[in-house]
């Protein structure tokens, strides 16, 4: 059993220093396998030595500020000081940058183990997917990413366990994004009338539910993007989160608007669009969310509006709550469902610790 | 990376026969290591072989009926025989015996990994429980029971993932009994009027959702085994299943019935005792269920009926699926919920060879 293992962590915002608090904690609580942080890093900040001797977890925040090497070494270089540890070493990247995720094939063949919340390494291109998984494979390294997909909640490892143990996944529904299921619960509750689409938007901007610029949230990428994990787990090889449909809601006259402030500020004039989707729905007895689904036999993969009964639990979801049903040939017409928070510092990086305790179990 | 691993099957029925085919499926799916079935037995039947040459997984169950040794060596002869395999060895209880459960810190102590559905080892004596988990610890073996509450519903990982990133868990409540939950659900629907009492546990016998013996659901002791096993991973250290209140809805002057069939045959003298407890839910606009709770800080745990709201998920419950609300102080006022199907086969197997693949990862 290996007495120390080194921990880099790349990423300190929002759910970085949540994650390393946890880390912390943990370390303190477990005093073996040796937990050594051996190398931090923000995007113009950088904390690491030489001899890998230990980061101090619980100061790591001010040492950034204090005692930092400057702007991150290239990743390459990163991955060069990683593969030199004295013994196993995981990468945690807290970011959601395109340009770590594509080097994470390279950290793995390196005999790095990575965990991560960073949905773009594996919701970019089909071979970036395959390449992170050979990768894993052939070096015998760990790669785990359940944060990725509800924070938390155990999405992803609930379908591994399906699928590894020779279930077969039929169909897979839900509502993935905690914005969305926000702006809906509120816009067409299951009881009372909702607000104005324009002003639950703005509402939900103010709570902080939203992306800086809520086009980000509207656009239906990011619940495409945890669809593009869920399908490619499910055996579906889909190619790109944009290789299937996916129903924006910014109203096409206001893709072009210089700026979030702008886009929220004229946002009103085109109420009406969405009044007319919810008045539709109501007419049925029913209301509206917005939802992603994988239909696996027919291999169709869809985001966007659709209308549920009042009962439905889709329907019934509360606050800013996930819901992800599994349809699997085992669990025949009432599918496993898995239900809560969904995003938010705290259960996101809890979802990354989690991951990183399984790393631990297998590597130390 | 170990080559071979031997697996030994304590009990093929209902579940042991649908793990052993899900055993021989994933043996196909996964070269390596190899999976090795050296061992399997019934109450009276017993095949395994002096030199740990493998049993055919497809066909064991023929050969226990034509190839037995008799019935079973006594259990340390068992854990003599699997401690001296060549390789490691994961021992799968699909049993319900409390003998059995008794040995597994024998069977632990001499290196030997469990997995198991059996709730008995883990919701009996306190000290039994601390007996399996040092054992476990001593000997750096695996002891697995996802399958002991909600079948393969992934709640026992869920509640370890909390605790172990630190989470604090306030309170666990839901419907932990596919029987109780189709005969709640029946008897006293959120829409519609709902059956007799007697007639839905007719019902529910004829269906095959209960024990043999009606009461051996009604008395809520399976309940109150499976909030036994939450309650102490969330760390309270609870004596046993009966040093708490658990209601039981067997009538005190059908306990002493001689069997099930004269209790079936007399239960509908009861209902209106049954039929009160909905009334008076239904004065108050609610429905009752019979639930399960655990409040940690007060280190209350309960079992029995409760009201609820008709919008609330508990009674919106559909047939026999179970349901199961984590509160914890990062998840905050909206429980993580876990639900789906809690009991059958398929699902507890399920759970099973879930389990044994995370225990593969760890000693292979």
């Amino acid at each position: 059993m290996a007495k120390q293992v080194f921990i880099a962590v790349i990423g300190v915002g929002g759910v970085g220093k949540v994650f390393l608090s946890q880390l912390a904690a943990l370390a303190k609580r477990r005093p073996s396998p040796q937990l050594v942080l051996c190398y931090a890093s923000t995007a113009t900040k950088t904390v690491y030595h030489d001899d890998y001797s230990p980061i101090d977890m619980a100061a790591v925040v001010d040492e950034l500020q204090t005692g930092s090497k400057g702007a991150p070494p290239p990743l390459p270089k990163i991955a060069d000081y990683l593969a030199g540890a004295p013994s196993k070493v995981i990468l945690v990247d807290n970011t959601s940058a395109q340009d770590i995720a594509d080097s994470y094939p390279l950290f793995l063949s390196r005999g790095i183990s990575i965990v991560t919340p960073n949905k773009k390494a594996f919701s970019g291109s089909y071979k970036l997917w395959q390449d992170i998984f050979s990768a894993a494979a052939s070096s015998g390294v760990k790669v785990y990413h359940e944060s990725s997909v509800g924070a938390g909640l155990p999405v992803i490892s609930t379908l591994k366990d399906l699928v590894e143990t020779g279930d077969e996944v039929v169909k897979i529904e839900g509502v993935f994004s905690g914005t969305m299921s926000f702006l809906f619960n509120s816009f067409a509750p299951t009881e009372g009338k909702g607000g104005k689409w324009s002003d639950e938007v703005k509402k939900a901007k103010q709570l902080g539910f939203t992306e800086p610029d809520p086009r980000d949230d509207l656009n239906g990428l990011d619940v495409a993007r945890k669809l593009t994990i869920l399908a490619r787990l499910s055996g579906l090889e889909v190619e790109s989160p944009t290789s299937f449909p996916v129903q924006s809601l910014i109203p096409k006259e206001l893709e072009s608007a210089a700026s979030g402030a702008e886009f929220l500020e004229k946002l009103s004039q085109f109420d009406s669009q969405m009044e007319d989707v919810k008045n539709a729905a109501e007419k049925e007895g029913k209301v509206v969310r917005f939802v992603g689904s994988i239909d696996v036999p027919s291999k169709q993969v869809k985001v966007g509006l659709q209308k549920f009964d009042r009962s439905h639990p889709i329907a019934a979801l509360k606050g800013s709550d996930n819901i992800i049903s599994f349809y699997t040939k085992r669990y025949g017409a009432n599918p496993l469902i898995v239900q809560g928070a969904g995003a938010g510092g705290e259960v996101t990086a809890m979802g990354v610790t989690s991951d990183l305790l399984k790393v631990l179990s297998q590597i130390s």
